[in-house]
This record gives structure tokens, C-alpha cells and sequence, in this order.
């Protein structure tokens, strides 16, 4: 049994502990919190919950830390500390900070001889390793990224700071036509506006000014002015009702040429559909929390990324099994 | 530079020597086939053909042999004899016999310290890869496989060999509503028969029974008896105009459930969309041998699948630039 410890317990811890259960060569050994424990009321029975200052006392215990704080302010603080001391994953995804909090994690993990897998989940992740698949396979050829649909929980804060705005629910949208566009090989070459279309549901606080709101949010730089937006004003239970779940998803292609002069078109697309955004990037997180473990055991040390784990550390069977069921 | 060699002149040997061709780090050093050298003309200029009787003498011009045999009789004897004195690239694909052929080629490999890398293409290859992320994402799922819309050459060959037929070339074409279906996240249990169609166009000799053809077509069994077959006759002048290509593809989807009591579905599709179907495949064998090269410098050797391969292997770029860029 490889022995899990959980690092933070909000959606995304929350979601490491379900995606546990379901792998049965895993156990989930602790979680740690910097709440008072007492308050922390977990799913899983008889798994003690400890306060982040003890987490020391329980290095013997873990094989593996999976760090579900947030890439703004905890992830690049505890990566590295925690490197120190455990096998660690995080979900690390601040794109252009990446290259820094590589370093950081490698210098770490290099001196205690341990493995940090930083930014795994699906963009970064999955999506990255698609994008790298595709590359190598077809090296003439152009790069899409759809998001969607799905809700965006940075623009959905962003309409919640509109004066007079009580709740919000943003949905990322591709733009069908592009995407159709994109399929068909024609490879065009897309705006910001033509690739998303982003749509609002808001609560207003009563006599709230409905058309300087809607006006505010759809002017609002980098979030929404570069978009056609879309903004429905609904109540609070209608919010609650049909717009309460975390669902995401999007679309990785690459279109490219081969052949003597380029004379034949491919396609390659891998996208994905989820109803719960943290519990996959969870999933995502303990099937490299295996591969982790794996890795540590057979000598390897320093800071990883998707790209340098080869596919079979990841599956709970064999080598053998893989090539006889599923290659 | 990565000295390529092909062994084998066919589509596929002419796939990789265009693929050769749009990747920067490799060069065409040799071409060996089993005719006479003199009759095979190659694309690419001052690239020597040998016959296959001296590759011997080239050991050392060589950093990776991509072997261009079939499945049936080529590749179980020429990939393990070759592993002896090269790194070498297959896409062995007789499913059922892979782990024979990885015995063979391990051992091979092993004792000449090279690396033997097997079943390399889309399926097995990139749809057996998408198979295992998957599978190690989401362990509570069901996978499906659709083929499609292609050629196939198997069922193709079958029908020119009922009496009265002059030529034909048969299409694999998945069933939209299942496919939908599994989109959707519904896990049916599909038949054969409603997972694909097949659809022929057939050049009948002159005053040849259409009737008798066609119901012979439709009851050959394995090959159509299972399936919905549609028959077409047309001239062999239409048949060279619209169908001489050698299009396929296919979808890989898993539908999966996450969250402490599977409450949270997700589907994972990856699908290829494909002009040539030999040209997609040898480009994923050029991206391979560039990993069989950098792993045996790192000093790997014996069998390996596209399973055992890092995806940071497959890249021309460095590592540094795969984070900054694709992260």
C-alpha cells in the first residue's frame, strides 16, 4: 500500500481523498490542516487529522504529500519546504512562474534525495502532455487550447468585487464555429474574441443598478472586454439550483502536415469533459502520487513534471499486464 | 544529428523518410530493402539504397534503424535480429502477440545492450498510451475504441478476393449515435454491429453477378457478417479518382466517475483525424527512435513500448524549453 498524506483540505483535498478510495493500492494515512484539526471533519474513517505544525512528527509514516494549497502564495512557499522531508505533488499552475518553482522544488528534492512532481492536473498536465505528444508526432503543424465549457473561478471573483453584485457564476465558452474551423484543418489564426465567449449569471443586490453592472463587468479589462460576454441577472436560489457545481473541461488540438511537400493533413484532439474540476486535477494527482512512489523507489530523486514520467509508473498493474491488455 | 536508417521501401518506409525530413535533429543515412538497390528510387537525394544483405556493414554509420516490415512474417524476425546490432523502431501491431515479440526483442536488445522499441504507431501506439492515462486517471470507468472513418486494407484484400471482383477498397466508419452516446456519459454496453459500419465500393468485372458479390461481401464472416455493410459498385475509374487515399483515424474515450460515491462523471477522448494513414504512423515512428537514441545514450537498453518512453524523450527541445513552453 503506498501511505497518502493530505496537505490542505479544501474542494481539492477533498477530491485527493475520494480519488484515494478509489485506487486500492493506496491508503489515505493523514491529513494535515492549518485549521484547528478539531474542526476539520474528513470522509474517511479512522484517519486521524494533524495540525500543519506537527506534520514532522509524521514523515516515517508517508510515502507520499499531496499538496493541495493554491499556486498564488502556498504552493510556492510549501513545495519546496515540504521536498525536504517527503516524496511531494502539487498542482502548481502559474504557467510563467513555473520555471522558478522548478528550481526551487529540484535544489530541494535533490538534497533530501526525494521526488517533487510539480503542476499535475490537466492544464497544467494533461493538457501539456497532449500538447507535447502532438508536437513530437507532427513537428509542422499549429497548437489550439480551447477551455470550456466550464466555470472560471478567477472571473467569477472578478464579477463578485462589482459593486453591488452579491454572487456570480462565470462560464468560459469555445466558440463552436472556431472550433469546427480548427477540426476541418484550416488552421486559422484566431483572436482572443473568437475563441471564447463568456457567460454571466449574476446576482444583484436589490434596486441595484442592473445596466451599470452588466456595463462594468463587460468593460472590465483582461477579464471580459476582450470577450463577447454575456450577462443574466438571476436570484440566489435559481444560482444555487443550477449553477452550484464546478464542472470544466476543453479541448487540446494540433493540426499538422506531412508527406514530401506537406500533402496530407492530421488532426489530433484530446479533450476533456468533467462535471467536477477539482475531483479530476485530484485523480490526476494520485495516479502521479503512484508514480512518485515508484520513481523514489527505483533511485530517482529531484523535481519532475508530467513530461519526464514515462506512462506504465502510473497504472496500478504491471508492465506485463499493460502490454498484454491495453497496448 | 540522429543517423536514421529504414529497413523497407513501402508506404511506410516512404512515410518515414518524409518524416525524416521535417525534424531538424535526424538524417536519412541509408535505405536498405530485400530487391535490388538498383530499382528503388528514394525521395531524398544522395541517401544511398543497400540491399538488405549488407546493413551489416553499416553498423556504425547508424544511431537508430526504423524497421518498415509487416506485422504477419516481416517484424517478428527482423526486429529481434536487428536489435543485435542496432537500436531499432517497429510498429509491430498483432496485439495478441506482443508479448511474445517483447520477449524476443528484450532479449535481443539486452544482450547488445541497444534499445528495441515495439508497437509504435497510433493503435498499438498513441491509442494505447491515451488508453493508460486514462485508465490510471479515472480507475472507476469503462473504455471505448472506435475506429474511423478509414480505409481498412485487411477488409479491402478480403473482398478482392471474392470471384468477379477487379478491385475495391472498404471503409470503417463508427455509428454516430453510439459514439454520441458514450460522449454523453451513459457507459452503454455496444455490439459489434453498433459500433461500426463498413462500406464498400467494389470494381466488378464485366457481366459478374452484383447480387451474388454483394451477399457474398455481406456474409463473409469476421470480416462483415457482424456488421451493417453497405455495398457500391462503381468503375475502376471512380475508385482511383475518390478513393485511392489511405485515410483512418479513430477515438479513444474513457467515461469515468469520481467524488466519494461516484457521484461526478468525466469523459477523456482523444481522437485522429487522418489524411495518411502510413504517414501519421511513420511520423510517430521518427518521434520514437529519437527517444530510442537518447535513452540507449543514457545508457537504457533491452524492449521497450511506448509505455516505458518519458514524454520529454520524444521533443527536440530540451527539457528547460518543454516547461517554459508547453507546461
Amino acid at each position: 500500500m503506498i501511505r497518502i498524506g493530505i496537505l490542505g483540505y479544501g474542494n481539492l483535498g477533498r477530491g485527493v481523498e475520494c480519488a484515494v478510495r478509489q485506487n486500492d493500492d493506496m491508503e489515505l494515512t493523514a491529513v494535515f490542516t492549518r485549521r484547528s484539526p478539531e474542526s476539520v471533519q474528513i470522509l474517511t474513517k479512522n484517519t486521524p487529522v494533524y495540525s500543519i505544525q506537527d506534520i514532522l512528527q509524521h514523515t516515517q509514516e508517508i510515502d507520499v504529500l499531496i499538496i493541495c494549497g493554491g499556486s498564488a502564495t502556498d504552493l510556492p512557499v510549501q513545495t519546496p519546504e515540504y521536498a525536504k522531508y517527503f516524496n511531494v505533488v502539487d498542482s502548481f499552475d502559474t504557467h510563467a512562474s513555473i520555471p522558478q518553482h522548478f528550481e526551487n522544488v529540484d535544489k530541494a528534492a535533490k538534497e533530501s534525495g526525494k521526488i517533487g512532481m510539480i503542476s499535475v492536473g490537466w492544464d497544467p498536465g494533461m493538457f501539456s502532455l497532449n500538447r507535447v505528444y502532438a508536437n513530437a508526432i507532427l513537428p509542422d503543424g499549429k497548437d489550439y487550447t480551447f477551455w470550456g465549457k466550464g466555470v472560471s473561478q478567477g472571473h467569477s471573483d472578478a464579477i463578485r468585487r462589482v459593486d453591488g453584485v452579491i454572487d456570480a457564476r462565470q462560464y468560459t465558452i469555445p466558440v463552436p464555429a472556431s472550433l469546427e474551423a480548427v477540426r476541418n484543418g484550416s488552421t486559422p489564426e484566431l483572436s482572443t474574441r473568437e475563441k471564447h465567449t463568456r457567460e454571466c449569471y449574476v446576482v444583484a443586490s436589490e434596486g441595484a443598478d442592473q445596466s451599470r453592472i452588466e456595463k462594468e463587468i463587460k468593460e472590465m479589462p483582461n477579464y471580459f472586454a476582450d470577450y463577447d460576454t454575456t450577462v443574466h441577472f438571476i436570484s440566489q436560489e435559481e444560482l444555487d439550483k443550477h449553477h452550484s457545481g464546478i464542472p470544466h473541461g476543453g479541448f487540446v488540438i494540433r493540426s499538422g502536415k506531412t508527406g514530401w511537400n506537406g500533402e496530407h493533413g492530421h488532426i489530433i484532439e484530446y479533450s476533456l469533459k468533467l462535471d467536477s474540476n477539482p475531483e479530476f486535477t485530484a485523480s490526476v494527482l494520485a495516479a502521479y502520487a503512484r508514480a512518485a512512489y515508484r520513481m523514489n523507489q527505483e533511485g530517482m530523486c529531484g523535481c519532475k513534471t508530467v513530461f519526464d514520467v514515462a506512462p506504465a509508473y502510473l497504472c496500478r498493474q504491471s508492465n506485463e499486464e499493460l502490454r498484454r491488455q491495453m497496448l
